[in-house]
């Protein structure tokens, strides 16, 4: 069931260093990799890895440094990685079909080749397009639509009225389109304000594990194509995303809050309500976006400052001991007697 | 299917300039209102925005400024917005009964108009009270309870000997009564304490998708009635939570803290084991309350100070630099020769 | 259905002060517990609240103060308490067989004295070992294996390839195996790099609700025997988490990183991409680790630093008030002119 280094290389534009047909029928690490296997020197600074690993043969960077094993030379490793990984690794596509166990409302439309798993439930007048696989437990509200060749993986809720566009993938447990935390402040406690908006997600969109897509309070939150969002991450109503954008795990958008196309926001940021972020800003991980941030912007912080400031901030609190015992040497010289509680 | 401004103006309390009969069918914002829409005005700054706007009538304050649309004048714009929102988008109802597809245990009890989703499962003694709804493959453990007009929306799971109030909603995929994180620290490791109390959850509760309440080790963790909260929210066990308080998206309380009632915290605020944070008291987001907070606090930071202090001391932080330049030109004029490593 | 005293005492090697033949029939707090209740005295601060007490007897540590209830001493009152909550709050067993609502795959292995819930879906190949239990609406993918006696609650997925080791337990809405963040940044956008690799989670390890752990790209994510995780918390692709670490609620660990045996993460930390955070480390509750940690270290703060400097640098903080205005007394002694914009 393997693949030669000349088919591989073909594949990938490749030049073949060694034995064309040695086949090999998977890929590894260079640490994890045996004879059957397929690795990959990422760079210079894997390349003694490489000489200690038993992989059967190493994808490497057209000029890399002198290596023994049989290998396939290309211009770019890791775009190259990405093709064979999903050459040697396809992942199985559930079948087409209805299953039997699935519970559909009235009125939806299910295209033949597309796959509806075991315990789905439909309301009334969903759409599945060509090819879109919904796994196993998928609940899916009214009116949603499924676009051509999506995913829902197992335990992914819609509520009414979401949109996922073509080719996008929503990993297990996500929810998209409970309602918004909106509530008028009132004597008589919380009022809840009703959530009538949509969700509407691009294509090529992909969703990791347990994050939560919230509805719009009247028009649509939207999460623009291309854009990837990783597990555990919140996004509040009214927020918009643009396309091309990275969220990264347990980041918070709040309500109304814009990520232009391109932004990138590492772990564990937070964007507060009704911020702006620019068109290809970038977010230190952990950081808070307490104001809008100018296109291209690079920040750090809570709350974030420019990474040239905030790298400034940090260097002078490293300082901050230095600035202390300087200040009361000075006052010492100078018969400054203003010793005062928390000096010492 | 639409509904005249007279009759919308007569159930807020509001008074017609236009035409009285004509007709809107939906709620949209100001940007994404057509003709067959009402749309609002929220305050001045949105002025202009409404002159713009397409939509066929407008819901604004008494006394807002000059208009020429049909529209409804009312003393508090939010609030007729949450009414208008819920008679003209009315949420559907689940069908009243028990879908075949439900698992029930011994001894449940479901009252008549009481609704139970397909691919439900509930545990043996479960009570689900008149009006509760259950969505698609809600758990239900042992013992819960239901309250009057509940909602549990699909793929919440309820552990053994949870209850839930009258009136409350609680979301996809939320986690009620899971064990506590209660470990003794061993020779041999990390030994369980088994948690064994349960959760209260009280009524007009609200809490979003995705977040967890955890069982308390031996009372009951308690979430009280009117407390709203958001996705992704962690609640440790044996946390009492008050009343009308707000909990916002990713943050988490620790186990035994106490937020008295009106309580506020913003995203991904973290409370440490066993605070107190006093009645009415407000923390901002990305905040960690690492000690006990007064009622009526409004505190900021990492960790958490009152917000004058805090913000105080972001002032200074951003004076950092000013303060290292003057300290050394001091030091220059008294030839002070303190040079050190990280001077430049 | 209670148990005597002396009963309770024989098996944690306890001595009874009072009466031997006494009944309990569980166990509560000082506050709640009645008469048919044992309650606790964890140390000495309690023995106020252990005298107004309710409770029918106590569990206490020899030698503790002057109590008149009937009482068992013992040794360590934390490890007796988790002895007796365990025997007199059992946890009923699901039970054994296969629920006709399962869907099993081709090939799956169900050892007779396993449980598979109501609604169950396993795909091609799963083993399920002697003893382990899957709750309502567990999915489990492909070629997973389920160690003996482990538990996976309701809700909880497993993608294909997952081994859990023996004696784990996975609580609700957990989701172990879904695909790692990988892209690889193009002109086009980003591309997927397939993540190809699996899950590993040993013996003993407990994790709490709605937690993620993402297959690696390609060798296994692991999490070492005896580790506990809680609820909300992130662990990314590729990670490697060693023997007995704790990982507290809403924690996150980022792609490739190490967490060390007997590592302590409290709540909200962040862990940074690659980082090695060394054996024994802790890292103080909303920290961000972004560097690695020295065994042994105890760290706080965004970015953390060894726990001295960052209280140093705390204390430090709260004296800038001082220092900007010690400094303008210096300033104003010298004559020096250096008023300049942001001076008050």
């Amino acid at each position: 069931m393997g693949w030669t280094l000349g088919q591989l290389a073909d594949r990938v534009g490749g030049t073949v260093a060694g034995d064309e047909r040695r086949e090999v029928s998977g890929i590894r690490s260079l640490e994890s990799a045996e004879s059957e296997h397929l690795s990959f020197v990422a760079g210079a600074k894997h390349l003694a890895a490489a000489r200690r690993s038993r992989a059967g043969a190493l994808l490497v960077a057209r000029g890399a440094g002198d290596l023994a094993a049989d290998r396939i030379a290309v211009d770019d490793v890791m775009a190259a990685l990405a093709e064979l990984l999903a050459l040697l690794h396809p992942r199985a596509r559930p079948e087409s079909g209805i299953h039997p166990t699935a519970v559909l409302g009235e009125g939806c439309v299910i295209e033949p080749s597309a796959s509806v798993g075991p315990y789905v439930v439909l309301g009334r007048s969903v759409h599945v397009a060509a090819g879109a696989a919904l796994g196993p437990h998928a609940v899916v509200g009214e009116r949603c639509e499924i676009g051509e060749g999506s995913v829902l993986h197992a335990h992914v809720v819609l509520y009414d009225g979401v949109r996922v566009g073509p080719r996008s993938v929503i990993h297990a447990g996500t929810i998209l389109g409970a309602d918004g935390f909106g509530y008028l402040a009132t004597a008589e406690g919380h009022r809840k304000i009703p959530q009538v908006g949509g969700v509407e997600i691009g294509s090529d969109v992909e969703i990791g594990a347990l994050s939560a897509v919230d509805r719009a309070t009247l028009d649509r939150t939207v999460v623009g194509s291309g854009t990837k969002i990783d597990n555990l991450v919140q996004v509040a109503h009214n927020v918009r995303i643009g396309r091309n954008v990275v969220v990264c795990g347990q980041a918070g958008v709040g309500g109304s809050a814009s990520l232009e196309d391109g932004v990138v926001l590492a772990g564990q940021v937070g964007v507060i309500d009704h911020a702006v972020v620019g068109a290809g800003a970038r977010v230190a991980a952990k950081s808070a976006v307490l104001s809008s941030l100018a296109p291209g912007a690079v920040a750090a912080g809570i709350p974030a400052l420019p990474i040239g400031q905030w790298r400034r901030q940090q260097s002078l609190l490293r300082r901050l001991a230095a600035i202390w015992r300087r200040l009361r040497a000075l006052e010492r010289r100078l018969g400054a007697g203003d010793r005062e509680e928390g000096d010492e």
